[in-house]
């Protein structure tokens, strides 16, 4: 006999125990090796189910529970430490299984390049897709001192394989001119600072669309998610973000996916970070999926 | 010859030096033994002694300084680990001497359930009591796999002793959805999320009532009060819990009594917790005692 | 398909699929209430298992490999939390069932509490079994504050249990005065500050008898094991509680089991204490297990 | 050949290389001697400094590039340990020299005290100086336990200087009684509490004035700037700070010279306020400099 | 009624109620001004005070119990923040008040320049007192940057009024090679590297002499010793420590006052540091002190 | 004028300020893409340079000062963030330019397998070069997961190079069978556990060769060097490894190159291994160059 593997946090509090019968797979990608500040974010899919022991199956805020929507948490996929093409191959590999299954992924990073081969997979089974990315960074670099690999990436690339014009970027307040620039020019859409108001504005346009959400943590102010990569000051609170997941929830976007990246355990004293992502990853999946 | 105690963070700083001639006993209650979660609030109220030295004794909010409310900081009542039913009757008896000689009791916890002998204590002596209550969580469950002291349960063990309808719950973001239906059901008052509007609705309704205020320092978003058990992202900020103070302050309600507990440093790097909870101490002290 | 659970640290490394057809069963306590000082080894057997990725499955200095000697790691028990009597009633009856189909068991603390439902199983199938104690603490006491149930009890326990003359501490360096006496009139064998010197030379008046070995971390001196509850300067390197692990897997005593006791990864920066643990579980898997 | 310094942090981002043609003069005033409560200060530019690697030269507030700005990061001041009066005076020598050449002073702290030499530096060159003092604490002491060198006394001291009606302070929410009396007869400009909306009503009136800009990054609230000696729960937020900076840098005040003090990274967790303060120095440089 | 201070770590585990029939003084000296690198020392004495809380009573080393010795825990000497001068004069007027009474002075420091007022006190009642100094440091130096008031200077100073003969150095490993250069030439006694063998040559040239004990924590290797201001590796074990003042204890030397500085709970993992300084204090109280 | 870089921790202390009339270049190699486990090495060098500003410059071990050889540190080399392979590149041809005009590298890592390139570069200017190698693990596997170029390999690929025989680890503890195996068939010279006493014995054997020493700070026991990606207990103390740098001091090796690898701060409570690591390289320094 083996011990419930939720009781110690081995699993994501509420995950269901078998892949087949689910309705949302929900896996991490443990990938850290293209960033080129601090490291660490291979360790944080592991560390919120860890800490998901601490948090209610239910939220309030949606009045729903988590056996509502079957999910499995299907553990990090394995991915080659240091080679960034294959681990990206392994991940859009592993989420065409699940897409193929009609099952809705929900991912944790790892590095924000884990993205780009999720927004692959998605893109090949919805060609109208759109993203809603909330962001303290750009992510439009083309290459990052002459790689393009890189954790600086994922949103230059998406925007060039389903159309800038798709690409809905929130809560950006840093990048390089030439980034916002192309932006500009490319017809992206950047919010800057803010993340909630713009996008109640933009959800109506969005109606019916299937939408892949992507999150990086660092979209929070350092004060509520110090536990990443990169922080940066000015960003908005762990409420104003579940706010904002609450307003893609009762809007009328159809969200076909999602993922939550870049949380680094050993930034986060205590887990606090890693506590307030496994909250955000119950609520999308509670509100994200019907 | 022993030099002073204040000085050197012994006790809270500006305590006179007698028990007998002062207003409010201030006292811990350094039990943490039925968390389910992450223990260390024993060694709370020790915490807040020792940063206090780092506080002014005015308050520029309420135009007061503390060697007008004297107070005497007795220390922690010694409670035997391990042993919740007799740590809860040492803090009843001990509380009751308090209020015996008319003084004000200020607590430290330690959990939330110290709080459970003091409402005891406080009912017998003021049978038309209300409670307000500032919380993340509910702490209204009946029993914590099986076991009746626990933690997450004295809310619903007061509204048991003195009647759900006196009992006002704010700034709840967590817990089942039994206990949320069941407060609803038996006429119990929660303001989910937020704490300052809803409580300046209710403050008018308790006029004149003798109160008991009880904050659970995670009632603060995780950024504002990381050295706690269970952080809970979406919470309030420290400066809408000091208002929300001042609210209670400037109200028409008769405070009989009040703690703040949960404060746990060995998750408090450099003792952000701790500070933030020793100036709340300072302001309910100032605000609460007339 | 959910990934491998050992590449993600979520059970020891090396664990093999199934409890029926492995030899050893590796199994976490998780208890800490009763703790006076500081509180959270409930969580050392999680740290220590998702650590244990770093381990390589080879000895080098045993020259066997984790494959040779098949382990399966049960996970924690389910414990209710401030609940004493219950989780020994529950730790021993899972210890019967292990015995029952002959395996060994391999125990992972918790509070040192935990070895005491332990040693009772253990007695019940080896009349004649002695236990080799090491820690820096004589753990001798028949109760703490009027408390019987303490975590300062189970060497006098056991003492009570088997006899006093079969009970053999080492490394010990903290107790009260009176612990030291009542050991030295009752005929227990009491080795002050050292472990492998005086281990060597008690280990062949051992021979045959079946021996249980409970290794509480805090034997190791605080620089090689920060991460536990009460440390206690003066003690052992690491190195040398190896060479003592392998002294007692090269001599003729036969190992029934053991346990490793009181990591608290709280107090553990960045895992150094969890890691020596899952280390020192590998070598007394490696070396007791024939 | 030395590899470029920028590249690890060893000079604050986008430094130009020669003091000579730089507009902007980045200097380090590495002294926390006086301080009462936790020191520490002294390694906050150097920290800047270092994390300032992962900030972009851009700004999305201002849309304008660091090389728009040339400035020099010259390192830190040596001062000589323990003597207060020997540090300041090298202080004022160094802005001294820094104004003989037209060039703008921009300071890291260190404690608070370091300002009060630049404050003379200014006045000499400025007479008609104003001091912009965003603090949580008034540091209005003449003295602190008889010492007149201590770092709750610069704003006591440059009102003395230049009179207090030209000193305007934001965010206070600590002093003593004494203090916030003194500043009221003496017709002295405090705002409690607040920044952002009192700065906008006060900036018309400072319209073409010379004015000096002091930052003590504890006029954040601690979940913001857990990183300084002296926390004060209740303050402002960095998005609010940064707001702050721009509404000065779009206003007619004729800003000559600016600091940032009291960064103590030894109570900085990952480097979060460092890398807060690293935005703010950007901002300042580009939003202050025209 | 004030509960027990012992109980919360307010005063040193087992210190007698009053001043007047103690045979020992245990005293704080919170002072850490003029440290060259980093500071924190000022808070030692209260923190090892804390965490004694964790010791037990009994020594079972000395075989003995520290009834047996009373001492009385006077706190911390108020000493003005960056003063080194004022700070001095107070401590020497301390130590010389303990002397006059016939009682033994046990110092906690602070940075080591402390020691210098007590060896001023010391030596005015013992004209042939003799120095037994363990350190990582020489602190050999005349001034340091031009400062005679300095971390680096006591130990020179006190050969200047002692005599460098009566000065036994030991654990050195650390300092300027005209430090070096200057005790071999002036007779000074250092012992590089080690403490316990060359100590053990030295005691009885000592026999029967007033001996002054001074303790540098940093003595111990850093990782024994993390918590301090300037940690330095090659050092020796804390059972080395332990072992030499048993040493001291069981010689013929007469020890008149000791002390043990450097002690910095910032730098302190855990309270690692602070523990052993804890440990170490109830072996020199309880063999030093006859 | 930029005020002196030694002061504060931007170079080690002592640099000269020319490359060119140095004797040995410092520099770094801030890579570490290929770790299986724990990240965070890139910023080993920075943080030692900044804390060798707490040693001091003469050796009381070799009696010998930093200014008699003259050394520049020439920052670390900037290196393309997750591509393995050209990092690679650029440090050898760094290395080759070094060795070129005559000079004596000393290197830091960075991850091990950093010394890949440089172990190249020496070969092709010492065809008969021996490697000294002191580490907890073999890092003798010719690939990790299918990945060449992993920190697993260095060793295997410089035994490849310049042949088995010529390669001599010591104080290896932990590899996997495979690797043992392999260097005993290839007779590659491993001493298990120890460093010093086998060390002495193979000193005599390479008299006059030259030598490339290059050391995994690992080697050190946790308690020595929490502060590097992967701790493994039972291994030599600080006090061990600067006697065994010494003893390749005192030998009649010809060293000609050497490097010191795996500091990670972020794993580094207060800089402890940091600081080791300074002080070990201001004696492999000393002692290595002549």
């Amino acid at each position: 006999m083996r011990f419930d593997e939720a009781y110690s946090g081995k699993v994501f509090i509420g995950s269901h125990p078998t892949w087949e019968d689910a309705k949302v797979i929900l896996y991490g990608m443990p990938m850290d090796w293209t960033v080129s500040y601090r490291p660490g974010s291979r360790f944080g899919p592991n560390r919120i189910r860890e800490v998901s022991i601490g948090l209610e199956e239910y939220s309030p805020y949606l009045d729903r529970e988590l056996h509502e929507v079957p999910f499995f948490d299907a553990g990090d996929i394995p991915l080659p430490f240091g080679n960034a093409q294959k681990s990206l191959d392994l991940i859009e590999e592993y989420v065409d299984s699940i897409l193929e299954k009609g099952k809705f992924p929900l991912g944790m990073g790892g590095e924000h390049l884990v993205s780009w081969p999720v927004f692959r997979a998605m893109y090949k089974k919805y060609p109208d897709l759109a993203i809603i990315h909330m962001d303290a960074h750009t992510d439009l670099r083309e290459e990052y001192e002459g790689e393009p690999l890189s954790h600086s990436t994922p949103i230059r690339k998406v925007a060039g394989l389903i159309g800038p014009e798709n690409v809905y970027s929130f809560g950006i307040r840093s990048g390089m001119k030439e980034e916002f620039e192309w932006a500009k020019e490319a017809g992206m859409h950047i919010s800057k600072f803010e993340v909630l108001e713009p996008l109640k504005q933009v959800l109506p346009k969005l109606k019916g669309r299937p939408v892949y959400v992507t999150i990086d943590i660092d979209v929070l102010d350092p004060a509520h998610a110090p536990g990443t990569g990169t922080v940066d000051a000015g960003g908005i609170t762990s409420k104003e973000l579940l706010a904002s997941i609450h307003a893609i929830a009762g809007s009328d976007v159809h969200v076909v996916g999602a993922d939550l990246v870049e949380v680094a355990p050993v930034y986060d004293h205590s887990d606090q970070t890693a506590n307030t992502a496994s909250k955000l990853l119950r609520e999308m999946l509670l509100g994200f999926v019907k």
